[in-house]
């Protein structure tokens, strides 16, 4: 075990850090952002920070690196108000990682790794076809985080596709069957397998395992 | 496919929808947070939410549920400006999954679902000792989510505890190979394995697989 204060953590080689530092909050999710410029420009951009910020109203945020350069992504959700949030699976792992290349903006990703571009009637962000779970959201608001630059975008959900072999009777979906992937640290890509799902906790009261597709107790 | 428009989804019953919002974001981390109050009673609490802000200077955010009632977590956070986060790992989940039921204050998580709980000189927030990747934050910052009440929390590493054989040598934390669990939904709890590591992303030039320790091309 080394232990790491914030000296030696802020003598890290630039490099280094950002790789270190992007490892420590756990897994991350793995998400495809599909955006439009006003003229219908697709644009597609990987990120590993959506969370779940609440389930009613259903909203999302996640954040997005402080606009120094121009960041398309950033520019077109600020632009049309909304964007698509694509989850990445095993199948389609190496091109949404492919995304995060600094393509020009006359550049289109879709076509640059190879995604077919969809649109959902009367929606101006487009989605990947090979994609299995796709959210549509609005763009709520944007809220600065004055410590580094960076804006933490909040959504509120559209519309969802899911698989229909992925959704439990009692509301989870099993995004682990639809392949959807995790991330650790800036770059390492993983398939996951369920241990088991647990019942909600109560106090004095053994935790039960719950079976992952059907949301039944199993034992 | 199923498509869920926003009508569909506000017409869920609620545990269902919350049940399925939950699993939209992809995968989420897995973490406990450790805290104490004023007197030095400790707290532990599982979250699903711990996200990267930024690396210089390395910061992480999680959202805490809105204070309606009272929430120990929150109330230490606020009260001592400090919390440990502790990721959850393969031996530990059922453990960690039972620190959400509703313990009375007076109650310390720490015991009620057997962890030992450990003390770093000087920070006066616990961690289990049967964790094994373990950081140490600094509240800088609490941001009102006006959207549903939540709270999204600001913290500044201070010190973090990493298994020697799960650092590579390019910074990248191998926190699967530490046993570190994803979750999804609610209650669903997951082990990974590494699909890969992918170079950097360039305009023009094909990806590269990095082998997962090193941080070396094999390919």
């Amino acid at each position: 075990m080394s232990v790491f204060d914030r000296a030696k953590i802020d003598a890290m080689e630039k490099r280094f850090r950002a790789a270190f530092i992007n490892s420590l909050s756990g897994f991350k999710s793995a998400n495809l952002i599909g955006t439009a410029d006003k003229e219908g420009h697709p644009n597609l951009a990987i990120v590993s920070s959506v969370i779940h910020l609440g389930s009613d109203p259903p909203l999302f945020g996640l954040v997005m690196r402080p606009p120094v350069v121009p960041r398309h992504t950033y520019e077109n959700m600020r632009s049309t108000g909304i964007f698509t949030v694509s989850h990445v699976h095993a199948d389609i792992t190496e091109q949404a990682h492919q995304t995060s290349a600094r393509y020009p903006r006359e550049l289109d990703e879709f076509q640059a790794v190879g995604f077919t571009p969809e649109w959902r009637d009367g929606f101006k962000a487009p989605f990947p076809k090979e994609a299995r779970i796709v959210l549509g959201l609005k763009l709520e608001r944007e809220v600065p985080i004055e410590e580094n630059g960076t804006r933490f975008m909040i959504g509120s959900l559209q519309w969802v596709d899911v698989p229909d072999d992925a959704l439990a009777e009692d509301g989870y979906v099993d995004i682990g069957h639809a392949g959807t992937v995790a991330i650790s640290g800036l770059d390492a890509y993983h398939r996951t397998s369920a241990m088991s799902r647990y019942s909600y906790a109560k106090v004095g009261k053994p935790i039960q395992k719950l079976d992952p597709i059907k949301g039944f107790s199993t034992r």
